[in-house]
């Protein structure tokens, strides 16, 4: 069995909850949390600590999977985790990924642990396939879409604005651009040609509405960039249509190799983005467990770690190869 | 520069003979081959030698990339080359891989060398996604469809029957298949199901054309198993429109976590399939390279080989993590 601590209780961390019981090699010692654990109950009975009682569990803990919401939490959390843990986290700001990298390989090669980060569909799964493309492609590019699906952080974007209650933005690619990439066109794309934002907005009596529209398709970064249409919807609506997390997203590269065409493609259609990103970081969590007993230390992203690991030593020639 | 030895002369020896010489970074030492050398010629002044001489190579060659024909002649090559020298080859006779690997594995060890089998697009890539879908969704069991694309096997089986000149075998995925397996159907699918073949044959002048079209239709494993279509076309026509070798393949997988529905999907669309494997047997000689120079030894299959190797050292979390 893997022991694991689940650090943070919300989407992330109760999907891998809900993984972790439902398999067979995976033991919970703990969800460790920021909030009041008096005030916290799990459906599977699993027993909640605060955040910094994690390091009473030294040397009981196999893997600590980090679920924490904001990226900051990460970071900071991660480095004092990976000094006492073998850890696994979805740390997902690409632009810090190489400072965090460096921060992570000190304070886990110091401890004598084992530390993945970035593990996730992107990145993680995503990392893998443009790297892997870009090695047996040389010559092409590749090239991502997001969506058709919902991104949290164009949402909250949108929440923030005055008179705004709830919002939901689903980014979505556009086709004519995916046609033109996968034709092995496509070099001199901007942010607007590759993909649209569709935002669903429920705001208060009496609310401005043009205001908020022009606010949310001006945002600098967020929807300025691109062609963006705002929906307003009654709340009741918003709730009863827009509650779900599905997501969706394309790796793709065209390129020649002596002359000739070829194409290469990866594709996710996720019903739920939290709980396929849960059942990402518990595979990893598996594999981390696997490689740290074989004695590896350091930080590692989806990229150093062989697909192998993630079956524990099974024989995967027979079943894969 | 890695210093590569070229072993077998036929499409895939070519076509990695043409990769190393547009690449920065190989050098080749020489192309070695069954045939005489002396009636060789090489478009980029390459040096032929006799199969057997590149044993005089001993410490000069980085790595040997095996491109010989035929499933035998790799086994048998693959462990004496195994013996002195790192080799990177696509085996693909995926029943025969555990017992290839476990030859591979002693040979590659005691010489302290390091040896990758099955590397391609099947095996290889494919074998690679296949693991990787399973890890990460173990609800779902990953399905592999190949085509529209030319069989070698196939085409060379059907040229077998007497009357036959000559013949080309295209692989076709089932469209409405491969719907239902996206949908997460296809639990109790048979080969007659996955895939149909499509025939272009060229007979003599003469021939019983339906004595030739139930031989091949009633071929055991090959065309039996399957719903084969054969068309009789004159040879000039065929090298006309049936020269290219084209081939196409899905990986894909269903499957729910936590209730909710996720699907991932590699595809690939090659218009030279020699071609594209040798870009990919080249990337991983790179590797090869890079890992055995860090002491690496034993035999590999792409499962075991972590992305980033692809890279050789350089900083891949920027560029695509």
């Amino acid at each position: 069995m893997i022991k694991i601590a689940i650090v943070g209780y919300g989407n992330l961390g109760r999907a891998c909850e809900k993984i972790a019981v439902g398999s067979k090699d995976f033991e919970i010692a703990g969800i460790f949390t920021r909030r009041n654990p008096a005030e916290l109950v799990s459906p599977y009975g699993t027993a909640f600590f605060r955040q910094d009682e994690i390091f009473g569990f030294d040397g009981v803990i196999d893997v600590a999977v980090i679920c924490t919401g904001s990226a900051n939490d990460v970071t900071e959390l991660g480095v004092k985790l990976a000094r006492s843990f073998n850890t696994v986290d979805s740390f997902d700001t690409h632009a810090r990924m190489s400072t965090y990298y460096a921060d992570m390989s000190r304070a886990a090669s110091n401890g004598g642990h084992l530390c993945f980060i970035g593990i996730g569909w992107d990145p993680g799964l995503f990392s893998v396939m443009r790297a892997l493309f870009a090695g047996v492609l040389p010559s092409g590019a590749p090239y991502t879409f997001w969506g058709r699906g919902v991104s949290q952080g164009h949402s909250e974007a949108i929440r923030r604005i005055d008179g705004v209650i709830d919002a939901k933005q689903y980014t979505v690619p556009k086709a004519e651009t995916l046609e033109l990439v996968r034709s092995g066109g496509g070099e001199k794309l901007c942010d607007r040609d590759k993909h649209s934002r569709e935002c669903y907005v429920a705001v208060e009596d009496g609310a401005d509405k043009s205001l908020i529209e022009s606010k949310i398709k001006t945002m600098p970064n967020y929807f300025e960039p691109y062609d963006t249409a705002v929906h307003f919807v009654g709340l009741e609506e918003l709730r009863k249509n827009h509650s779900e997390m599905p997501h969706a997203g394309i790796v793709l590269s065209s390129g020649e190799v002596n002359g000739k065409m070829q194409r290469v493609e990866f594709s996710l259609k996720l019903d739920s983005n939290p709980d396929f990103t849960a059942s990402v970081l518990m595979a990893y969590a598996r594999a981390n467990a696997y490689l740290a007993a074989k004695g590896e230390t350091g930080a590692r992203t989806a990229l150093d770690i062989p697909v192998s690991a993630l079956f524990a030593g099974d024989d995967v020639i027979k079943r894969f190869v």
